[in-house]
């Protein structure tokens, strides 16, 4: 299998690493994978060791004559340029005579199969992303149902070619089939804690497409800010933002964030978290949060959202009518987590509402009244909702549809969360193995990529509700300074968790894999940082 | 004491940060300092309620009348030009009229005492940094026996200078007197690694200047490359670099580094590490490294420089006689640690070199008998040296003027070390608790910042013998991508306890100050990464 190394990483880890104390890092040996740099690994593979030429200055990417798809579809016009830089951008300019008996691919027609290639559509839970891409002499053929598929099969083929020795772009023979094993991979970003100026969400949209992530799950606002501005309510980042000038997203801003990451295929899910986390929303919406009191008298500081008012719920009802409209995804993440009764308890007329409502000493049912309300205001809009596991775990009634996070405790706490989520018969979305804010010195991609959704007590059913998973990154500590290295390739090992087949495992094919598609993220312009000692033929030149 | 919030940290620690796991992080509340966004905190300050403007086209830092450095002094006028941007570098240009009764500051003297400036000269351990700053009505005086001082000056002027609430340049009546507790302040950065490009190795300068460090120890060369292009052997690099064009340090690009480190009053101290750590060096100077052997024959794998031929020393004598020569530093770094004696024990030449020495099976004789031949050959070149720890521990014979930098163990190891060094007469460089590659979660910059280099018992003379220390910066995990933000101000606090009386030690003054100290790092186009919550004024504007 003739799959030669791309980015010239060299096998240095052979020898021994006197590295003082950090000698003892558990590193896997450096080899060649029979698979390249493919990252994620497709789901069937054949790489021939039969290769050809690639010719940047007659090569084409072109609509197939059978394709539903034409120069019409956008989405495919932008993809075929994106990827065609990918695939040339560095290399230059070549002989354009053909050499006499090297076989040479000189176009890769992409053929979208169905009557609807679902150009203009915006990506869904489940959208087609399946594919099939066949290397051979002359012509290269990605063929897909629909445009999301079309969209992987690029990525793929772009990680196929190669330069070989004499830096000639080639290809091996190749044969895929492809196809996600979970509809859900995504990236959570909080941009409450720290501000994260457009650039960088759409330099991580770009990362993301590189690795096939499909979700970007937007945690917009938080206590810290607000930079969500709303035309219902701009006071909220007026006065809840960091800077209402230089720390918000305009309506503008969140449009591109959405069609820049439509274009790749992956979908926004914004996060509006109540009532909880919710300190910046009451800057800007005098009343919205429960007042605090000191004895008798109120101290001055503020609790969670209100449960008690109409008010409240008229204002969430507007607000969520606002937000369905702009985030066009069929979900609206509502959050639910974290609530500190404590204020609750201050409070007289909460207390007074608990007594009138039966609900005794225990402010779960008050949680639960109130995300119930709201639940039921964002199903009027016709979206459908996911939540924190504690919106689950407190009992609240949920449709059935609904996307049950689950982010708390190790792994024998999410694991039977998961079984219980699922058991229930709710769909679950598993995060907590993957906060990547939390960092650690060495190779913590290796247990990121050992973890797998699926190893819980659970029947078939139950394991076929579990819809995917997200790595977080939490904002405490990250902003645009420190972001994208520390995201990058440490996201990648959850991107072939969520995308590869379940027996894909082997940390070592893995590391030599991943370590290729590090380099090529840095080629590509992504500071993805390093997994261990080496080099990248192309150092990032970014600073 | 009117000194304002400078770069618009917004006070969020205050209300209850729900993070989900992260809530736990130790993280102090954010006040304001009385000194400002000062960092390294000089070691006397005086700042008045009483405030001045500053117009960015009428401002000037000058020479003063008596000062014995002049426009000739390209150093200072470089730095001139530096600080002027510095301060006003992001302002719009003013209104030129003076508005009446509003006292100004119009320019800055800079006044070099001692007859000999030193502009023209390389800094070095026993260069004079000390500084006084006064900031009266109409002119500030900054007042340095030589260059040196002036540099640091500077930098503490330009981090006086604030926006007042309209924007307008201000600055407090002031005076300071300033000196730096330790005369070795380094950071070391590991090219060998991970090659860092040469703007990487820049910016960092930049950056060690803005935090008043002035060793940068350069770790160029390792087991995994040797991207030092040597004039005298150029096989090394074009043999032992990951890439012989694309990843090595020229000539010129190492002159450029010491030049651009002069400038900014830093040395560069280069490490040429042996015996240990030079797999690299070997595959451009055959017969350099000790050959391993399985058995009764070599196996085809190589050790340790190979310490019982002749042709060692004369290689090692023209080499360091090249590097005392290209680096001007007074020091050399000569390594020395981590030497694995299983191939020198599997190898007959050095077994029986060994008998015919009376070494016994005491390999860290032979260790010394060749760790000691390599000092003679750079004592006579005139040079100093630096070395690892256990080269004083296995009792080789050193110059008195030896530097041993201390870098094992934990808190109570290395306080045993320093008394050990110190107490043999031996100037110590402390490094252990300042591993800065080491990452964990959260606010580790406290533990940093918390420990002095005096804690151990020895006497005041002891104590003396400590010249500094050292934040290192390993490359196994490290590139051009994530260098920078694991960096800065993770060092800064390093930067501080080297330069600030012991007493500074208030970690909730400190985190004011090195909040605000971040922001301007950011602003100044250094990705220094947040300590948490909150933001910047300016955010990060690269990529």
């Amino acid at each position: 299998m003739g799959v030669l190394l791309r980015f010239g990483m060299l096998m240095i880890a052979a020898f021994a690493c006197q590295a003082r104390p950090d000698r003892r890092v558990d590193v896997p040996e450096l080899t060649d994978s029979q698979y390249g740099s493919l990252w994620p690994l497709p789901q069937q593979v054949k790489i021939s060791p039969v290769t050809f030429s690639l010719s940047s200055s007659t090569f084409q990417i072109v609509h197939s004559a059978k394709s539903s798809a034409g120069p019409g579809c956008f989405l495919l016009q932008n993809a075929f340029r994106r990827y065609f830089d990918y695939t040339f951008g560095y290399s230059k300019k070549q002989w354009k005579g053909k050499v006499e008996n090297t076989p040479e691919v000189s176009e890769l027609q992409v053929w979208i199969t169905s009557s609807d290639p679902e150009c203009e559509e915006y990506p869904s839970v489940t959208s087609d992303e399946s594919y099939q891409l066949s290397v051979g002499e002359n012509t290269a053929v990605l063929t897909a149902a629909k445009v999301w598929g079309a969209l992987r099969g690029l990525e793929t083929f772009s990680q196929l070619v190669y330069d070989d020795e004499y830096g000639a772009k080639t290809i091996n023979k190749t044969e895929i089939q492809d196809i996600p094993r979970f509809a859900h991979r995504g990236i959570l970003l909080d941009t409450a804690r720290h501000f994260l100026p457009l650039r960088v969400i759409l330099e991580n949209l770009e990362a993301m497409a590189i690795n096939k992530f499909n979700v970007l799950h937007w945690h917009i606002v938080d206590d810290s800010s607000f930079p969500y501005e709303s035309s219902a309510f701009p006071e909220l980042s007026n006065k809840g933002s960091y800077q209402q000038y230089t720390h918000v997203y305009t309506p503008t801003d969140v449009k591109i964030v959405i069609e820049f990451a439509r274009m790749r295929g992956i979908r926004v899910v914004s996060e509006f978290d109540s009532p909880g986390h919710t300190q910046s929303w009451g800057k800007g919406q005098p009343g919205l949060l429960t007042p605090c009191y000191s004895g008798s008298v109120p101290s001055g500081t503020f609790g969670p959202v209100n449960p008690i008012l109409n008010s409240t719920y008229e204002f969430m009802a507007q607000l969520f009518k606002e937000v369905g409209q702009v985030f066009p995804d069929a979900y609206i993440h509502l959050g639910g987590d974290e609530v500190d009764f404590t204020c609750w308890k201050s409070n007289p007329d909460i207390q007074k509402f608990m007594q009138q409502q039966g609900f005794g000493e225990d402010y779960t049912k008050l949680e639960s009244y109130y995300i119930q309300r709201i639940l039921d205001i964002v199903s009027s809009t016709n979206k459908g909702y996911m939540i924190w596991q504690e919106v689950f775990d407190n009992g609240v009634k949920l449709k059935p549809d609904t996307v049950i996070q689950v982010w708390k405790g190790n792994e024998q706490k999410y694991q039977s969360e998961l079984a219980s989520v699922t058991a229930a018969g709710f769909r679950a979305l598993l995060s907590s193995p993957w906060y990547l804010n939390r960092i650690s010195y060495g190779q913590d991609w290796q247990q990121f990529y050992k973890t797998d959704p699926y190893n819980f007590n659970g029947t078939d059913a139950q394991k076929k509700l579990v819809v995917g998973g997200e790595a977080c990154m939490w904002g405490e500590f990250v902003d645009a300074t420190n972001l994208m290295p520390r995201l990058w390739p440490r996201a990648s090992a959850v991107a072939e968790r969520l995308w590869s087949s379940m027996d894909v495992k082997d940390i070592k094919d893995a590391y030599s894999r991943l370590t290729e598609h590090r380099c090529r993220m840095v080629q590509r312009g992504i500071p993805a940082e390093p997994l261990f000692i080496g080099y990248c033929k192309n150092e990032y030149r970014g600073l």
